[in-house]
């Protein structure tokens, strides 16, 4: 499973202060933690409080490489600022995100091609969030084609169904679950499929218990990547025992922390 | 979900113990307990320290029915056993169970029609069982014709994968839940599925946590009956959280309170 680490996005108010005002140490203890807590990736978004979305985009790049060696996805609606980070980092990236429009596709995927980047891809386009599993796979698939038109690899595509809330969208989740399973057929080799988990428990009373239930089941479709809070221990737990329940891992009595000594 | 509660077995040393020394009130409590945590149906096991597996299995029922009115489970691997709690029971019943062996199906399915009751069908059959979904598959599809044959409605099925203990047969975990998927699709109506969930956390260190996990992914594979312990809350929410998410159940801020009240 490739864990996307949420928590470095200054929508979050204290990170949003942190990239404000500049308090490196701020970032970099999230940064330390969630790979700690078996983040294997982390997303990196300035978030709406940034003044200076490119100079903040580096500032945080630069910091976060102070202290952590993994690859970064960065998280930002504008290209400019994305490039900005892609000069940066010292690993492979992920760029967050594509989604079906043709324009934006190939904005994204010029350059994923240029800095040889993996690329996250939204089942959505200007008409917005699909309401079924049809539609999110016929956008799923514009996407693919984009990425072989631009010969880009189709593993190193990462397909996301879109999670919408649980408590204002509830026949949403089995077209997500399925979605996640029939993404995985598109293609030869299999795309990569995340969600960003957070959100389908967005506004409900037990956020915890909706993401980790959730995640089980969507790893039961094949899902192969999250981006989620790394720092809730009983989310990871769960992932971690869907994951050996799947033969992901081998089993050992101490499981749990054999995962995380990893 | 069919939630069948399993904690009336005499293989557990103290109901072995209430069984034999006719501890009514250990019993009852052990009745109204599951069904108050959602149970809705009673697994009834003499368990091995029975000595008149016959008598017993009626002193079980008199006893639960007493103080609980929901289906109950007969389980035994003695038809006889089973027919004489079969005249006893106030509701419709399950038979728990048959396999595939033509002469076990013989007897098991003439008691269900002439007792008018449901079946958990074992995918398994004298060779034992099975270590791949197609195996399996094919073993439900068998006891699928033959409740046909016997004009058993196949809604009136559970049909079991048999679930092995994820640290002896880590290689299953992913064949059972396939199955599960697939036995769905065996007839029209589609067969309930059902499962031993305790059995995928025997031995382990952290069985609540794989129980639930693995629940959870049993239902996101359109799991509809599972035979586990009520008395696990953790378990339960988790049970709760995933049929809300599949949108079984209308979402409330306090789902697993309206869930419990219902």
């Amino acid at each position: 499973m490739i864990v996307i680490g949420e928590l470095i996005n200054g929508m979050y108010k204290d990170v949003g202060k942190a990239i404000v005002n500049k308090e490196a140490d701020v970032i970099q203890h999230l940064a330390v933690d969630q790979v700690k807590a078996g983040a294997t990736v982390l997303d990196v978004n300035t978030g709406p409080y940034s003044k200076n979305q490119k100079d903040d985009m580096k500032w945080l790049i630069e910091t976060i490489q102070g202290v952590v060696q993994v690859p970064l996805a960065l998280d930002s609606t504008k290209a400019d600022v994305i490039e900005e980070g892609l000069k940066l980092v010292t690993k492979r990236a992920i760029i967050n995100s594509t989604n079906a429009d043709d324009a934006k596709m190939q904005t994204i995927f010029t350059l994923a091609k240029k800095y040889n980047t993996q690329v996250i891809g939204l089942a959505m386009d200007k008409s917005g969030v699909p309401n079924s599993k049809d539609k999110r796979l016929e956008l799923a698939a514009t996407i693919v084609a984009k990425a072989i038109e631009f010969d880009i690899a189709t593993d190193d595509l990462f397909l996301d169904p879109i999670v919408l809330p649980v408590n204002v969208a509830q026949t949403q989740g089995t077209e997500v679950l399925e979605s996640i399973r029939e993404f995985r057929l598109l293609c030869d080799p299999s795309p990569n499929t995340t969600i960003g988990l957070s959100n389908v428990s967005q506004g409900t009373k037990f956020r915890s218990l909706v993401n980790r239930t959730f995640l089980a089941m969507a790893i039961a479709n094949g899902l192969t990547s999250a981006i989620l809070d790394p720092l809730d221990k009983e989310l990871m737990d769960a992932m971690i025992t869907a994951e050996l329940i799947l033969n992901k891992a081998i089993y050992c009595d101490s499981f749990l922390e054999a995962y995380r000594k990893k």
